[in-house]
């Protein structure tokens, strides 16, 4: 099988099927470039690889190779209050194994139409698994940047945190012997969710924003560090699950929750006088209170009465051991 | 060294180095997302990855990686008669080389620079050295698709073709020992060209263009293929280099052009009628006119007065013999 007939075997999907797309993009797959039409509105991008064996495990099945790849770029999306437009896909694969295809394909498509987003372009190649994403959004009026949030703004999160680093610490079972509870963790990790209503819904409430990719420490210091303040979050608001209580101990989850990193839900910032709004969106996941912002540069947490300072670990740093100069 | 010291020792380039890119790109590097200005246009996006071993040899130079990578994308902004916008770079690195990211860092902005186009975003894993790039045009009126071209119409390309492919048939000899002709035939491999100016002065001129990545048979069997038609190309018009022609006998040259790949040069059609326009342009480059389009499908070749009808190989075919099932 050739690239083309790989192509438009297993990654074609009619823009019929994506409300606006025949509209949006004039040409998707099939000449040198995708076209987009004039667009009103800022058009914004991310770009993020996946490789086997760093991002995902390397008997990883194709079905979350597709899932925490879309979900995890189109999560910068949402972090951006931006509605998706469009993805290019850049598959590289060592050969062509059709099962794999036919899953990695079908639970790319069943992902890209919950979130509305076709693919409209992309590139496949032979060598070492790895996944490339470029994802386009639109923001009609105001991106939601990691600069902008001020001292005395509240900071919130989305759902629940730490059950995706939970799960990745389950990785190393068979997926037989998880027991129910830790298989919903599981499910955290394998299929994230971005949070794009909600995203939207921020537009114009929420002064500063970032998706939880890293960890809560390592992706709100960056909000800090953009906006040139510190924050102060209070143990006993952050949101755990049951399912994660259930599982580990209160102190575990609380490590997985801080320093843990794919969970993909929203972290934001606010002023207080927003705090009803907020309660009110209409975006189907919980928003909780978790802190507040000052001048102080850093995060800390307090617990039980006291301040303690977290380090910002920056997250999963690929090259951290591996310098050779 | 983190990833992002990273992208800010290497990959930061200012924006005001670029004419039109501080009005155009909000935000580059640093957040979620990149975020494009409100655009007067269609946006053009493609996106190609370029593996080591695959497509270019592991004993590549960080520099021709840089070059070749980025080149043969923004031909494809070329061929779509596209104006550069920005691009995005996804590089996966097995270690931090120091040295290597300082070679590739420079000439991707070297080359950045010449052809006009900022890098607005990225991602840098670990895993076997690979790059992916997402690049964007913007096309103010028409775009060049591979469909459009009618029966009737002239075939043109740019350039000489065959060099790239001629110089590839070198790479297993040391680079000491070529001579200063073949040294000439490998730049034309290692830093490809895009006929960006050309590509934007065919709008409304050219009825259908490609860019030559995998032979002028392939290519030209591209257009012809969505455009309904065949071509008739005489073997005598092929544009062949004087350093091709002294390296390589003629057989060995017009196969080189005919079936090689790697040249990036333009093939595009047009009616007879644009003759005389089409060769007033002012693009820089060389313009010959190979043949003719026919309503007979496929691509034949006139040689000696006898037509010879040539297989569309379909270029370089990543996956030929590795399927599994």
């Amino acid at each position: 099988m050739g690239e083309f007939e790989l192509i438009s075997r297993y990654f074609h999907a009619p823009f019929a099927n994506f409300p606006g797309a025949e509209r949006r993009i004039e040409t998707g797959i099939g000449d040198d470039c995708a076209v987009l039409a004039p667009l009103s509105g800022r058009l914004v991008i991310s770009t993020d690889t996946c490789v086997s064996g760093v991002h995902f495990p390397v008997d990883a099945s194709a079905e979350m190779v597709a899932a925490r790849s879309l979900g995890s770029s189109v999560s910068d999306l949402a972090a951006m209050g931006a509605e998706p437009v469009g993805f290019t896909l850049a598959l590289t694969l060592p050969i062509i194994n059709e099962d794999w295809l036919q899953g990695f394909g079908s639970r790319l498509f069943e992902s890209a139409l919950a979130w509305k987003i076709p693919l409209i372009g992309g590139d496949t190649t032979k060598g070492p698994l790895a996944v490339t994403l470029t994802v386009f959004g639109r923001v009609q009026d105001h991106c939601l940047y990691r600069h902008g949030a001020s001292p005395g703004e509240d900071v919130w999160v989305s759902g629940a945190l730490g059950d995706a680093a939970a799960a990745l610490s389950l990785l190393g079972r068979p997926h037989a012997s998880l027991t129910p509870l830790e298989r919903q963790l599981y499910q955290r990790y394998e299929s994230p969710q971005p949070r794009i209503k909600l995203g939207r819904e921020l537009q114009g409430i929420a002064t500063a924003a970032i998706d939880i990719s890293d960890g809560l420490v390592a992706d709100l210091s960056h909000i800090c560090s953009a906006s040139n303040c510190g924050a102060l979050i209070e143990e006993d608001e952050i949101p755990l699950s049951s399912a994660l209580l259930a599982a580990f101990s209160k102190e575990d989850a609380l490590g997985f929750a801080l320093q843990g990193g794919d969970d993909y839900e929203l972290c934001f910032t606010a002023p207080q006088s927003a705090r009803e709004l907020i309660q009110s969106l209409s975006a189907d996941v919980a928003l909780s209170r978790i802190g507040s912002l000052r001048r102080e540069s850093g995060v800390a947490l307090r617990r039980h009465g006291e301040e303690v300072k977290l380090a910002p670990r920056g997250g999963y740093d690929h090259f951290k051991e591996n310098s050779v100069s």
